[in-house]
């Protein structure tokens, strides 16, 4: 016979209640009751039943995101990968977009409780100890998606920022270029900014250009503001012949900016992007990029999400996904 | 005093419930009884108050969105601007993203009913009357953003795509293009192809150029099938100095295919898009297009959305919002 979750909840020495917790939001159930549940939930091979798991603990079979930029085009593929699992697995997907607003970000989380939300996909934001209280308040479980959190135990699903960022910058130095320039995140408010710069500057040490490490303007997250970043950056330092953007909007933004000075790219200057929108291929020129596998991201991000809903924990809590330079026509040898 | 819903209802000579009805469903009550409701609501200035309204008839004070493509570009400007009318309006916003799928869509309007959403933008799509039943059946009062029907009442927010695409095209022609090509979107599922076909024929009609009728490709929408279609276009008619896009990825598409054949653009071909984007400015060369006021539409939409959920109707069944062209870069005189 299949066991019950009274058997779990038997053999584990708990109440059904705290079974229950463990299995929908662990975060509230004390570390040494928790592993016994688990334990238990292992060897009896324990498999809830999801349509009477709905039916017993009020679950709503729909997962929300919280995504911070809803125009920024990185968030597209995200959505159609996490829809995609949604549908696969039997979630519905509702989206809210936080503006990086704190109040606003606080307020929806209300109001995926209100609606009984299962779980929640915390996307590209830095998880500040007031959203993980409020998150852990609500219990509602939650997965990091293009973030992490070194303060607190909250799965994540991301790539590598540090070594993806260095790879781009390795591959510059590859092509022969020595000044070298960057258009960075700004660092207050973004999980991928510092990594990214580190990346830069790991490359750059490594290459023996130190001196390159200052060349750097930074920008928030569109095309316009890179423009202008763009402007600064040659502005300071005109002998720059390739730039790395920490993102493919800076990218098409800095080749707009060049563009418009006459300055050829990849002619006279070479750009690396990040992400590979899907934009990436059609802009001209092409850009030569660091592809993020975005679909995948958003795909891994609902399973993860799910793995926690139904067995209380994630086998992988940091998982780090592949990321991979493309090249095509936006760089060339110096 | 204020006027109640008790005093409405006896002046209308129905009952609480219907006037209650008529407030958020008003398509479930009947014509006659509607329209007594809403001439009391009318003579007594009745406002129901909002807080109260949440308890009594169970307001969840969120809005829902069903867009067909999360990867639109368009949309994100829309959402934007949507946001932003819901947060001035104190709603909550909940997207959900169809991929234009019937079955994903009749779901998520279950969803939307068991999470209360107070009521629904349905973007960019035919309402089908399978739609249209589904969301009278729910009782769930909803707008059309970028569509429209001529067979339901139903209230909606557009740009009057004829119109559009016929200057669009008449801008070509003063140009001084006598050979000019379109690529469309396919007719079968769009609401915008036909509209935008029919102003590109009366454009070639007056101009007397009736023979560039036929010189039209079709594409679902995105980039990569517009860059087809004009591989298409331009293979069946070399001569083409001119192509009208109704949409700037469609736009981004062909310039990038003509760049690959060393076709320049403006030089030997000029390219005008439709939607302007906020790439549309960043894109090499800028795109000359037809702006919709995109973050405007979606504002409207909610707003009118609000209208329809507080007074049962709105004023302006069926809103036309101001088009104009933007000319850049990827026009040129012939």
């Amino acid at each position: 016979m299949k066991p019950t979750i009274r058997d779990v909840a038997k053999m584990a020495g708990v109440s059904i209640s705290t079974v229950s917790r463990v299995m929908n939001s662990p975060e509230s159930v004390v570390e040494a009751k928790r592993s016994r549940v688990l334990e238990a939930i292992e060897k009896l091979q324990y498999q809830p039943n999801a349509f009477a798991r709905g039916l017993i603990y009020r679950k709503s079979f729909t997962l929300g995101l919280l995504i911070p930029d809803i125009e920024n085009m990185y968030f597209a593929g995200i959505i159609r990968g996490m829809q995609d699992a949604c549908v696969k697995l039997g979630y519905s997907l509702m989206i809210c977009n936080t503006d990086r607003d704190k109040d606003r970000l606080l307020s929806y989380v209300d109001a995926f409780r209100e609606k009984q939300v299962d779980g929640i996909v915390f996307a590209s934001d830095i998880l500040y100890p007031e959203y993980y209280e409020k998150l852990t308040a609500c219990r509602i479980p939650f997965v990091l998606l293009s973030s992490h959190s070194d303060e607190f135990e909250v799965p994540s699903v991301e790539v590598d920022d540090e070594e993806a960022a260095y790879e781009a910058v390795k591959f510059l130095i590859e092509l022969g270029h020595r000044e070298i320039g960057m258009i960075g995140f700004n660092h207050v408010n973004s999980v991928s900014g510092p990594p990214r710069y580190e990346g830069f500057v790991r490359a750059m040490k490594e290459g023996g250009l130190t001196h390159n490490i200052e060349k750097v303007a930074y920008a928030e997250h569109r095309f316009e503001q890179a423009y202008h970043a763009t402007h600064e950056l040659f502005s300071a330092h005109p002998d720059i012949t390739a730039v790395f953007c920490v993102a493919d909007e800076f990218a098409m933004g800095t080749i707009s900016y060049l563009k418009d000075r006459n300055i050829l790219v990849p002619g006279q200057v070479s750009v690396v992007g990040f992400d590979n929108l899907r934009m990436a291929n059609m802009f001209i020129p092409k850009l030569t990029t660091v592809a993020q596998p975005i679909y995948e991201l958003g795909y891994r991000a609902a399973e993860k999400l799910h793995e926690l809903l139904t067995t209380g924990s994630v086998k992988v809590p940091k998982e780090m996904m592949k990321h991979k330079l493309i090249v095509r026509e936006s760089s060339r040898q110096r």
